[in-house]
C-alpha cells in the first residue's frame, strides 16, 4: 500500500494569460491534505496531462468547459491510485482516470472519475495518452468520421503528435497508404522510423505543399485528418480524391478567432469532388470508449500501434509545461510523473 | 403523327463569352433536317432547358463536362418526340429527353437518351424540371445529403428557384419546418404562398442576414442547402445546430474561382457543433433516378410538389435565354418551347 503524505501539492491559477498560459500565470501551493467525504475517494495522483486544450480552459471566455476559475486548481486529466475510500465502488489500490486537476492529491466522486484502469501489461500513463483522450479520438475521429477504406490515401496533419501518430497507425491496421506532414526534420524523421507512415511531408522545410502533398498521393486524398484549419489545410483541400472525407478534429494554426480569419472558400473544393468535411468531438462517443480502449489495448499489445511519452518530473515542472508545448518542444505526449 | 419539316434549324456557338453568355455569343443557322443512321432516332424538341450551368459549358475551361466547341450546336437538355426510328428500343411517337441541344431536330442513339417519358396527365415540359435534374437533385441532395429528421429546420438559398422550391417542399413533406432564403420580394411571397415555407428572407431587403437567420430558426439550421457559396452561406454557417449538415449543391454566388475567393473558415463552425459538410453532384445517384422519378410524380399528383414553369417561345428566343437567368428575370424554370 502506498504511503500518504500530510500535506497536498497543488498548482493554482494565478492570472489569465493573454495569449499561451506561460509560468507565472500559475503558482505553486502547499495546503492539508484533504479528506473524502461519503461517496468520495482520495486519489494520489501518478501523472498530469498537459493539453494545447489548456490554453482554451484558462481563458475569461467559455468553449466547450467553463473557464478555470482564478484562484482555483488547474484543471486537468490525471491517472492515479485510490488511496482512501468511502465508497464502496473503488477500493485502495484501484488505478482511476478523471479531471483530478493539477495537484498531488484530490478528492473526487464517481462523477469525476473517467475510467479504472487495470494493473496490466500496459503502463497506467498510456491511459492518459493512447488508451486517453488521444487515442479514443483518433479511433473515433479516423474510423467513424474518416471512414478509411482499404486502398484509401490518408493525410494526416500533426502527424507525428499524440493524435495524428495514433490516426497514422490505425489507418495503417485498416489497409490504408498514409501520408503524414509535420514540422522538423526530427519529426519527420519519427513518421518514418516510428510510426510507420508511408511517406512523411515537414512543412518547415520551405516544400510547396500543394506539389508535395501531390506526389506523396498522386490518386488524391481520400481521407485528410486535420487539428491545424489553416495552410496545411489549404494545401490538403486542393488535392481530395472523389468521395474525400475531411475530418476536422482541430484548428491549432489558427491563434485566434476574432477576428474571425479567412481562409479560400471551400464549397467548390467538396463540391466538385463530392467530398464530405466533418467536424468531430470525441465526447460524442463516450459511450463507446470500453469497446476502443479494447482494440487499442490488443494492437499496443501487438505491436501494431506504438506510441511515445515525454516525463517532466514533478509538480513544479507544471507551471511551465503548457508554454513548452507551443515552443514545440516535445516529441510525444507530454505528461507530469509525481512520485 | 406528328408532321416532320425538310429544314432544321440549330443555336451553334459563335464565341466563348467573357463571363455570363449573351445573345452575340450564339448564331441561329439553318440546316438540312438529319437523317438517322443505324441504331438511331430523329427526335423533334419540344422544349429546350436553359441553365445557369450553360455558362460553365461554353467556357474554355473544362468543368465536369468538355466545353462546347466553337461552331457547334449548344449543348442542352431537352425534351421531345421520335419522329423516325432505326433502332426497336425507340417507335415514332415515343417521348424522350435527352442532351439533344439547341436545335428543332436531332438525331440521337441511346446513349444520348436519357430516358422514355410517359405520355400522362403530367406535362412533357416537366421533364426538364420537376421530374428532370431539378426535382432529382433536389430529392437526392436533401434525402441522401442532408438527411432531414421531422422536426428539423432546413434552411434554402435560391429557395424559389428550381431547385430549392423542390428542397423546401420535399423538407415539408418528411416534417421539416423550412425558412426559405430568396432575393426580392416577389420571390419571397412566392415562397410562403407557392411553395409553403414556414419562413422566408429577402436577402435583397437590406435585412442582417445572420440576425434573420437567427430569428426565423431559433434552434439552429438542422440541414443547410446551398447553391451560392457566398454572403448567404457565411451568415447560414454560424448559425448551424449540433450536427448539422450543409448540402453544397452550387456556387452561384461566385463569379470566378480564379483568383480563389475567400471567405470566413468553416472548420471551426464544424467542429464547435460537428457538423457536415457535403458537395453533391446528381448524376452520382443516376441509378436510382427512376425510383425518384415515381415519387416526385406522386407527391406532384397529390397536390404536395409545385412547380413553375416559364415558357419562351420559337428558337430565335434562345440566345439570349442565359443572360436573362442572370438578369434574374425568371420565376420558375426557364424553357425553350419549340412548336
Amino acid at each position: 500500500m502506498t504511503s500518504v503524505a500530510t500535506v497536498n501539492r497543488q498548482v493554482r491559477l494565478r492570472s489569465r494569460p493573454d495569449g499561451i498560459p506561460q509560468a507565472e500565470n500559475f503558482e505553486v501551493v502547499e495546503t492539508a491534505l484533504p479528506e473524502p467525504g461519503e461517496g468520495e475517494v482520495l486519489v494520489r495522483n501518478r501523472f498530469l496531462g498537459v493539453e494545447p486544450a489548456m490554453r482554451g480552459w484558462v481563458s475569461a471566455v467559455a468553449n466547450y468547459a467553463e473557464p478555470v476559475a482564478l484562484g482555483a486548481v488547474m484543471r486537468s486529466f490525471a491517472a492515479g491510485e485510490v488511496v482512501r475510500s468511502r465508497t464502496a465502488d473503488y477500493a485502495p489500490g484501484d488505478q482511476v482516470t478523471g479531471m483530478f486537476g493539477w495537484q498531488e492529491y484530490a478528492v473526487a466522486d464517481a462523477r469525476a472519475i473517467s475510467r479504472t484502469v487495470p494493473r496490466d501489461d500496459i503502463p497506467l500513463s498510456a491511459a492518459l495518452g493512447v488508451l486517453g483522450l488521444n487515442g479514443l479520438t483518433a479511433y473515433f475521429a479516423l474510423l467513424e468520421v474518416g471512414q478509411p477504406k482499404p486502398g484509401d490515401t490518408v493525410l494526416v496533419s500533426t502527424a507525428a503528435g499524440s493524435v495524428g501518430s495514433c490516426v497514422g497507425q490505425i489507418a495503417k491496421i485498416v489497409g490504408c497508404r498514409t501520408v503524414g506532414i509535420t514540422g522538423g526534420a526530427r519529426k519527420t524523421q519519427l513518421c518514418l522510423d516510428e510510426f510507420r507512415y508511408d511517406a512523411a511531408i515537414d512543412y518547415k522545410s520551405g516544400v510547396d505543399l500543394g506539389a508535395a502533398i501531390a506526389a506523396t498521393a498522386p490518386n488524391g486524398v481520400d481521407v485528410y485528418f486535420d487539428n491545424t484549419a489553416g495552410a496545411i489545410s489549404d494545401a490538403a483541400y486542393a488535392h481530395l480524391a472523389a468521395g474525400a472525407r475531411i475530418v476536422v478534429c482541430g484548428t491549432a494554426s489558427v491563434s485566434s478567432w476574432n477576428p474571425w480569419p479567412l481562409g479560400p472558400r471551400v464549397e467548390r473544393y467538396l463540391l466538385v469532388k463530392r467530398a464530405r468535411m466533418q467536424g468531430f468531438l470525441a465526447f460524442d462517443y463516450a459511450a463507446r470508449f470500453p469497446e476502443a480502449i479494447v482494440q487499442l489495448s490488443a494492437w499496443i499489445r501487438e505491436g501494431r500501434l506504438r506510441y511515445r511519452e515525454e516525463f517532466l518530473d514533478g509538480i513544479d515542472a507544471a507551471p511551465d509545461a503548457i508554454a513548452g508545448l507551443y515552443r514545440g518542444e516535445n516529441l510525444g505526449r507530454r505528461l507530469i510523473r509525481l512520485p
